[in-house]
């Protein structure tokens, strides 16, 4: 790959070459992160080529990705979600210039079909015919659905509580799903020690840098959809810090490369139930301390961040805000997205907007700032708290004398 | 509009200037379909200038569309949904060339969103500000989504039994729901009378013919996503007749345009347990005669069809083919579209892969044919059956022995 010239440890600086099974840094364990060369890319990457890409998905920047290509093999349609500008919700929460970008338009609904996707190909590279990964959210789903388009096989190792609903999903795609007995902590280990026993590829996000690279596909599609004039804010909900990592990855690059003059502040926003990445990032130390997992908001509950130092990076670097939210917050920021801008997200995909909301009240941010705030994730996926945020339907006879009576 | 030169009855032929709120036919009562000026609209649309648009929703087409343009309300991403080869698939149904339209990445994950935002541009044009329907289904939540983002009020009237999930999803986009403690025949009626009353924008499919001409883009689509080379077929599901006659439409229009040089025949697929269009298209008459509704295909369970003429003759016209599917093939053929190729269909939106699938092992269709299968829906609006489709996962306990066994 030119464009890439390695990856590097984000704990002691190490740089390794970026193999397709690249890991964590041999020397201390530490994430990595892949590196680009921003000289040639820049002379590769410009707006007007952009402009006339006809590809309508993440793949259109394959320049800033860490890939020879994507091979012949099927791919669902994964990116180049809908930018919504957001007047109404704007007006609502104080903003001027508000835009939604609305990435539960994914295959899989999720966000995380950007980093599956890229999971994928990046199994291909190293030859391997199966991919693996512990989870039971929307990674498990993007991953499944993602290698059953490709040929491939999932392995999906869930804790034994998991819901019902998900486990259908992940066996409609043809996964081979194992309910473990026992506690997350034993289906990660009993996953790992798999994936060494069989040489599957490894799709647990702490381990493989390249998922970030898919994710960050977000802020390079921000970027080009807001014609590369920087808002001045983004606000994403983060829970174990891939996604905020991958958001600020995507903004860096267009920095680096020229294509955007600067990078927008970041809004990380977490549950108050459960905020070890925003509890740190507030008091300015890396030494971030695990919390319970007390959130609705199942998607971003993680008491024990995988990627605290790439979050908390990306919060310094941006000179970001951090703001943590209610349930009730972030239920009725699910209401108002879906009255005001008919988006309809999951409890994870809607905190962003509830931080947003709450940061505009209190004057965190100016009232004429300009805002996007990222949906990770379709509200389809957790219907039950869409009942308990909906509210109640107007109970009717069916005779116009009850209408009458309610629209007087 | 140019391109419009009225709206004809199905049923007795008279034609009527097609206004916004255009309804059933004045003598008869018949449903009234759009006519459109083919030499006018030849003369504007092209390929050359379709491929230079960058307008990636339904209203790319706008020369086929009966309206003059959108406003300028923010409107949700419709259409443009992905169409994939389906190499995979097609292999295990021995057919030689298959392609999936995956409708369900809408935005409000249904085909039914390209009615529903055709209605509310209808409305706006007739200057409504409120809009409804009676249902439970996808055309209610794709009205109350579509809606919502153009900032229109929407009153949706539902049976009181209707699911508490769907329910809540309406409640979600803001809408009006009225919850009617009757039938679903009580149900519409009062919906009519409260129309009648309150002088709402009518979304009910059979009254308002402006919504198979949102449906039929789905059509404009494949051809475009195809280079104007026409498949031999293309299946569908049918349910009340609105989606197979949009989709005969889209054909159709291509047509006399000429911009493509055959209608494909259509695939009209049913559930065994409620085929009422295809037990009349098959006896070769238009007297069809109402059914009883068994199917979990909850979409397509129409027992007296609202949209019975344009469907049979959408059948006829293009030469097409009747297939009825059982329960069990419609979840069978949603194990196949996951597995097969990552597309998480509804049951209804499996049907007509179920239905190709007899189609191909019965002889029906030729080996070498080429087909266009529609997914109308996506598999997260019902997770009830996918669970019941899905079947088991493996049970291990967190030990090595158990994963060395199974893979034994």
């Amino acid at each position: 790959m030119k464009n890439v010239t390695g990856a590097r440890c984000t704990l002691c600086g190490k740089v390794v070459p970026a193999e397709p099974e690249t890991t964590v840094c041999p020397d201390c364990g530490g994430i990595l992160d892949i590196e680009y060369d921003y000289e040639y890319i820049r002379s590769e990457l410009g707006r007007k080529p952009l402009e006339q890409r006809t590809d309508r998905t993440m793949w259109r920047y394959m320049e800033l990705l860490p890939v020879e290509g994507i091979g012949n093999r099927p791919r669902l349609r994964v990116g180049c979600s809908p930018l919504y500008k957001a007047e109404k919700l704007g007006g609502l929460l104080g903003i001027q210039k508000l835009w939604i970008k609305d990435d539960g338009q994914n295959p899989t609904a999720s966000l995380k079909d950007r980093a599956s996707a890229m999971a994928v190909v990046k199994a291909e590279e190293a030859g391997k015919t199966t991919i693996a990964c512990s989870s039971t959210g929307n990674a498990a789903s993007s991953l499944a659905g993602n290698a059953a388009a490709a040929g491939l096989s999932a392995c999906i190792f869930v804790p034994a509580r998991a819901p019902k609903g998900k486990i259908a999903q992940l066996m409609m795609f043809g996964a081979r799903v194992f309910l473990v007995d026992g506690s997350y902590e034993d289906t990660f280990r009993i996953s790992a020690e798999a994936i060494d026993r069989w040489g599957w590829y490894n799709r647990n996000a702490a381990i493989n840098p390249y998922l970030m690279e898919g994710k960050k596909t977000v802020s390079l599609e921000i970027a080009e959809q807001l014609g590369f004039v920087m808002p001045d804010y983004v606000a994403v909900s983060v829970g174990d810090g891939c996604t905020i990592g991958g958001v600020y990855k995507g903004f860096k690059d267009l920095y680096e490369t020229g294509l955007i003059d600067r990078i927008p502040r970041l809004i990380s926003v977490q549950a108050s139930g459960c905020c070890p990445i925003n509890t740190a990032a507030a008091a300015g130390t890396m030494d971030w301390v695990p919390q319970e997992e007390n959130t609705c908001a199942d998607s971003i509950a993680v008491g024990v961040p995988r990627n605290p130092v790439k979050a908390l990076n990306a919060i310094r670097e941006s000179n970001g805000i951090t703001v943590n939210v209610s349930d009730e917050e972030i239920l009725s920021a699910m209401r108002l997205l879906g009255s005001s801008s008919g988006v309809f997200a999951e409890p994870a995909g809607a905190a962003a907007t509830a931080g947003l909301k709450k940061a505009a009240e209190s004057g965190l941010i100016e009232k004429d700032a300009s805002v996007v705030t990222i949906v990770t994730g379709n509200g389809l996926k957790d219907v039950n708290n869409a009942i308990r945020s909906a509210g109640e339907p107007v109970h009717i006879r069916p005779e116009m004398a009850d209408l009458e009576q309610y629209f007087r």
